[in-house]
């Protein structure tokens, strides 16, 4: 029987790190990841590999991740765990005896009761890259695609899918606009005029009934009753945890449907520990659990739960939330509650809102308008919400506010904020946004 | 005899930052700024004229920024204040009472002892735009350029020099590198490279003996006895605080000859506050006088001063130095202590360094690398100091490290920092450099 210290299963975003952040506490210990990819795609790149990129193959997490930091892997399922003996037996049959267990397992697409979602042609998001291989074949041959969701990802797919070329892609989105559980309403149309533009067409308040076809999928009929032509289809509505293996284990599910854990990223056994897509989370701001699921929340889990292992190092203080999205050179960024977000979390806010160009003066070449929204908390003055558009310095911008509210900066304390300027790489300091915004929001507080 | 409740002496960075301060916490303050420029330039951009931006007439900072906040102004020079009877006479023969009144005064070019200097085509970069239109008639028939320093400002003028066409250009830097006040070593070795890629050509460890010419420049003689043919010299060596005024009041003076002045912006008179170049400043990590001057500590301290008129508000913690620089697609920047200062300051340190491409994954069209270093306090395990050189993103990336510096994050909690990713705008959240950097030092700490 094999065995190891440390025993990982998932290869995607969270089991790497976790790994890597073992062998950095724990320089001695054996460690072992068990992924079912032969080939891990990077996960965020998935939308690019349709258009910018051009191929899976270029959108891989080298294996030389794992070898240089000593992480042993095989790829093989994970089908059952003895908590007891404290072994894992995989669907190939091997049986792996571990210390500490991480379950990395990630999400899986959402796929929606619609009739016809098993039509052919008609494709979940898996992040599986012989899959997305097929999809691209299907997708490059096709003059008519819809997205349905039109959240980040299926904006992304919407985006990529029309740069394959002479094709009409279509995305229709349930609420009255794309992108609303991300970002407030103003910014949603930014970045809905933006991909319209661009030649997505967006059809939004509008759910769809069914998906038609004869074994492939030929049509969408949506909610209203309008059909659009379409030879492919793309689903992209979100993710829910994979808890299979954890429910088989008995292990403690949470409201969110993820697998439960405490702050130290520890599951309802205390040799095992859960992080990324398949962990419960908290907001940092309510302390309620939250369905946030992102890439880089699930590294920083892992980088809380392997330091844990064999010692209790860190704390989760639950997730901000910092996530963007681009369309070609407009970017669009959230860090934390938007309005809508802490109002419905019973917050009083206070909001401050700016606007500047990107470089300065604003004659530098390719000076683009940055459009700021900060949000405060009324009763402590304390940042809790930040909204950007702009250019490439958009997701940057995400981490500065990020930051700020990670160390409950108050809007007097982001006023005076000691930020660098550059022409060719900031707005001007005089009006420099993240600062105005803040001081605007200030005089509303009192 | 013109009264306001509040006179500014100042028009350029410092000057109308306090105004729209002072104007957004004292609704009803009456205002007037005295300036001696007709057009006020963007002094950052003051470089970006003679290439990229093209002309002084494409820098200017508008008037709009004073009219729009309430605040009257008026082109003339301060040349004497009565403290005690709390007015400001002006060159042109006007008198204004005040109560309160705002040095913002700004710096001089530094004007070194060379032989030479007073010669026709030898020119320090004031802030001046018909001076800087006289400048640039010349650099664009200059067939021979010598800058003399190799700081951020020479450097920014060789490069921009060089855009103008069919000129060759030299920079002499008396130091063993460019830009090593600025950043470590490494990063100075990899802007020269960036800079001599782009046509500069640069001698270093070698300074100025004299500027030759028969009243014209023509040539610059090193210390090593080496000519270099010279159309037009450019002095960028630095700057000092204009104090005439203050000295001319008797205000008190500081070490780094500064005009002194405490926490609150307050000088030796507590009616008299005085902000940007020409205020002393203090380090945020020793407490020590600084000799840093920056357009972006001058809006702080502006913001600082500005709410502090009346009541006093808001205390300075003392200047971090956040800076940045770019040539071309190559940016450069640096966020509080380089390892250099550190040492020299007497801290023990612990250093982590990364590499990362800024978007991922690196098969994105446009990634460039990034490479970052990150100084702890090894007795705190805080954060002190950062180094980033990379693409566009570069300066945004320096604010970011700013705001962990400013909120004294530990390299734990840097290493479980909450930033967000996106394929287009960031580095992927598996190897995002500033987490990575911090990881690393933190097994150092031990």
């Amino acid at each position: 029987m094999k065995k190891a210290d440390v025993v990982i299963v998932g290869g995607n975003v969270a089991g790497p790190v976790a790994g890597i952040t073992v062998r950095r506490h724990y320089k001695d210990a054996s460690i072992l990841l068990i992924r079912k990819e032969k080939r891990v795609m990077v996960v965020c790149g998935i939308p690019y590999i349709f258009g910018t990129v051009g191929s899976p193959d270029k959108n891989i997490i080298p294996d030389a991740l794992l070898s240089n930091n000593g992480i042993d892997f095989i790829v093989d399922e994970a089908s059952s765990v003895d908590r007891a003996a404290k072994t894992l037996t995989t669907s190939g049959g091997e049986t792996v005896g571990y210390e500490k267990l991480i379950l990395a397992i990630g999400s899986l697409p959402l796929r929606p009761p619609i009739p016809g979602i098993e039509l052919e042609n008609v494709f979940l998001v898996w992040k599986d890259a012989d899959y997305l291989a097929g999809m691209q074949q299907v997708l490059g041959k096709a003059k008519e695609i819809v997205v349905i969701g039109g959240g980040f990802i299926g904006a992304e797919m919407a985006d990529e899918c029309k740069k394959i070329g002479d094709v009409n892609v279509t995305m229709v989105e349930i609420l009255p606009h794309c992108l609303l559980l991300a970002v407030d309403e103003e910014f949603c149309i930014l970045a809905e005029n933006k991909l319209a533009e661009r030649g997505i067409k967006i059809i939004t308040n509008n759910g769809v009934r069914a998906i038609l076809g004869d074994g492939k999928v030929n049509s969408v009929e949506l909610q209203d009753g309008e059909k659009l032509k379409a030879d492919a289809v793309i689903v992209g509505i979100g993710a829910v945890p994979n808890t299979e293996l954890a429910k088989k284990m008995d292990l403690k599910i949470g409201e969110q449907r993820g697998i439960w854990v405490d702050e130290y990223m520890r599951t309802s056994d205390e040799h095992i520990f859960a992080c990324g897509d398949c962990a419960e989370k908290f907001s940092f701001f309510t302390k309620k659990p939250s369905g946030l699921r992102l890439a880089s929340i699930a590294t920083i889990e892992a980088r809380i739960a392997g330091a844990n292992v064999f010692e209790l190092k860190r704390k989760n203080i639950g997730v901000i939330g910092v996530f963007s999205t681009a369309f070609g050179d407009f970017a669009l960024s959230t860090s934390g509650l938007t309005e809508k977000a802490a109002r419905e979390a019973g917050f009083d806010i206070s909001i401050g809102e700016a606007q500047a160009p990107d470089k300065h003066p604003a004659s530098m070449p390719n000076a683009k308008d940055l459009k700021i929204k900060l949000i405060f908390d009324k009763k402590t003055a304390k940042l809790i919400g930040g909204e950007i558009s702009g250019g490439v310095t958009t997701g940057e911008m995400a981490n500065i506010i990020a930051a700020a509210i990670q160390n409950e900066m108050t809007a007097d304390q982001v006023t005076t904020f000691q930020m660098g300027t550059h022409p060719a790489l900031t707005s001007s300091p005089i009006i420099y946004p993240i600062v105005n915004a803040a001081e605007q929001a200030l005089f509303k507080l009192r």
